[in-house]
């Protein structure tokens, strides 16, 4: 199949360092070509793909040091660009959200687009009602909660090469980790109160955003002081395979809806058992009692710390091959191009009319809904 | 003629506040009304204006305390609607920049957008280069600068209603001012050092965003100590008729390629003159020893505030109601659309290709260019 994916040029792909999306297309343009197709990246030219990469834009933004450039021009101009291109390919799965929808509304049943982000937005509901024909796919099923009308297709959990992060051949264990942003939604201070609670020395590998340094030094810093907690910043892909297989267990105390949560299938996949609050898609991504545990409060976090041992490490790395390597993000992804292929050269005349109409259809034909 | 506005949603139109574009919308879109014409502006239900309002979000974004919320969504979701819409109108006037490009490629021969920011922005020739057939307006000759080849169709200043500012019965004088944002390009550094050099007591009417909030407290506030600088914060209309009005004269000593500066015509429509650096539009809005002294040097500033009597003060407000006012804006306006839809009727044939064509239109065809 010839396939083109559209990358937001925030980040280059895959990351330098911190980057969720940009990372997840370029597992799963690598993963694509290994399954023999044929892929082609839209992203910053300073990417690096097994794909074919066309760039949009010399650096990605946010390594940009130029004080004065635009990143709406900059993704308009690569979207013209796709369109211009849109007959090279079979299928089109964009990762930019929602601006592609004015410029690829006649050709909407060929496309696929994932939505990276949190759903709960003041301003989203009246975009996928004025644009229904857009298949779209979920990153988790709780993710599309606050959207339950838009026109899903199915749900394809995200992926990392299995060789990119491996368990240690004997973990040293002896601490739990905090991995992520320093930011009030990732409750950093529940972990320091969690491993204190439950004896462990915490470690913490965290980048701190401009915004949240107001909140790192008036909430998490005086927390430090009480001992056991080290911090070491933010830290690559070769820093976290020590620093999450050397671990006994990821602490994720979130209290906000995480549409993903890529750092738990890190975890997992260097075999190492992740203790989560029950938000957003955790429930989808670990297995009670197998991955981790899922928890609702300080004393069941406190009490899965007690019961880790009961977890087998190896059990955890073949989970999370079976689930949550690239290839089968990479199979998945397919089965979903194949089923908004047939179902677009099946059911042309079933698709909800043009949103352009005078009137707004309020859902989309359920014909086309394909739910995972 | 029916003519929709379409504004941004960052600010009420006008503005309770700071904000520049919203404030020429709701002025333009009144004086518009006042001549006749059958007016909607899209914009953000809390504005306020003679024409007929369209509510695109309950708050513009700027005061809506929500946290999560969506600008491009919101944008997006507006411009469907004016799409959905358009043939209500003979003519549709935009105020967003190029968001709205991809959703009126095949009427945009009876729009007209107004280009309000810099535009030596790096990713912004693209755009233009890719969407060739959008008649475009500058609010300075100079503003085009960056884009020559881009598809302008005239500059029309910017205009306030005549009664919104008023030279007062007897100016108390004995100051200069300075009115706007603290920020390194609007060089409050330089104000401070010409009205010392000069004798004159400094006030500065301005507001600090948040993100230089550090260049005043470490460049601005130092040189306020030195005495004869008085800082009054932000300030509404009623606060600048006396602010503007009773100084000598305002101080305009910008470093950056100013697209129009409103403030000049503001001080303008009080009777004060403007001393100003030789940047971005000045020359076209200053009448050099007329309106104001245009200067390159604190040198050529602190000599300007001695020759400031030279000046009629009664003339300054006599140019202001010739050239910036609200009516005389609306009539050039006018007379830009009479020329696109006359273009448009009359040259159809002869318009660029359409942007989605294979190779890219290095300019648009000369035919549809109505230079001012």
């Amino acid at each position: 199949m010839r396939i083109a994916h559209i990358a937001p040029l925030y980040e280059s792909v895959p990351p330098r360092l911190y980057g969720g999306t940009e990372r997840i297309v370029a597992y799963l343009a690598d993963a694509l070509v290994d399954l023999g197709h044929d892929v082609t990246v839209f992203a910053s030219g300073d990417s690096s793909t097994r794909a074919e990469l066309v760039s949009a834009r010399a650096l990605a933004f946010r390594l940009d040091p130029h004080p004065l450039k635009s990143d709406l021009a900059a993704h308009l101009s690569m979207l013209h660009e796709v369109r211009r291109r849109a007959d090279e390919f079979d299928l089109l799965h964009f990762h930019v959200d929602l601006l592609h929808f004015p410029l690829f509304e006649d050709i909407a049943e060929r496309t696929v687009t994932t939505l990276h982000g949190r759903l709960d937005l003041e301003d989203l509901a009246g975009i996928y009602q004025r644009w229904p024909r857009f298949p779209l796919v979920s990153i988790s099923d709780r993710q599309r909660l606050p959207l339950r009308f838009a026109h899903w297709v199915g749900t394809a959990y995200h992926g990392l090469p299995p060789e990119l992060l491996e368990p240690p051949a004997t973990p040293s264990g002896g601490y739990v980790a905090f991995l992520g942003r320093i930011s009030p939604e990732k409750r950093p201070d529940r972990a320091i109160s969690i491993a204190r609670r439950a004896g462990r020395p915490l470690r913490m590998a965290a980048k701190v955003d401009a915004v949240d340094v107001g909140y790192y030094r008036e909430e998490i810093e005086p927390l430090m002081t009480g001992g056991g907690v080290e911090f070491i910043g933010e830290i690559n892909d070769a820093g976290k395979r020590l620093f999450l297989g050397n671990a006994d267990a990821l602490l994720f105390p979130i209290d906000w809806p995480e549409p993903f949560g890529l750092v738990m299938i890190e975890a997992m996949a260097c075999g190492t058992p992740v203790i989560a609050w029950d938000c957003g898609s955790v429930r989808e991504v670990i297995d009670h009692g197998v991955t981790g545990f899922i928890v609702d409060s300080e004393e069941q976090a406190v009490e899965a710390v007690a019961r880790l041992p009961e977890l087998d490490r190896g059990e955890i790395r073949r989970v999370f091959e079976r689930r949550f390597s690239a290839p089968v993000m990479a199979r998945r992804y397919l089965e979903l191009y194949e089923s908004v292929l047939t179902s677009s050269a099946m059911g042309a005349d079933m698709s909800p009319t043009r949103s352009l109409s005078p009137t707004l259809p309020a859902q989309p034909a359920t014909a086309l809904v394909y739910s995972a």
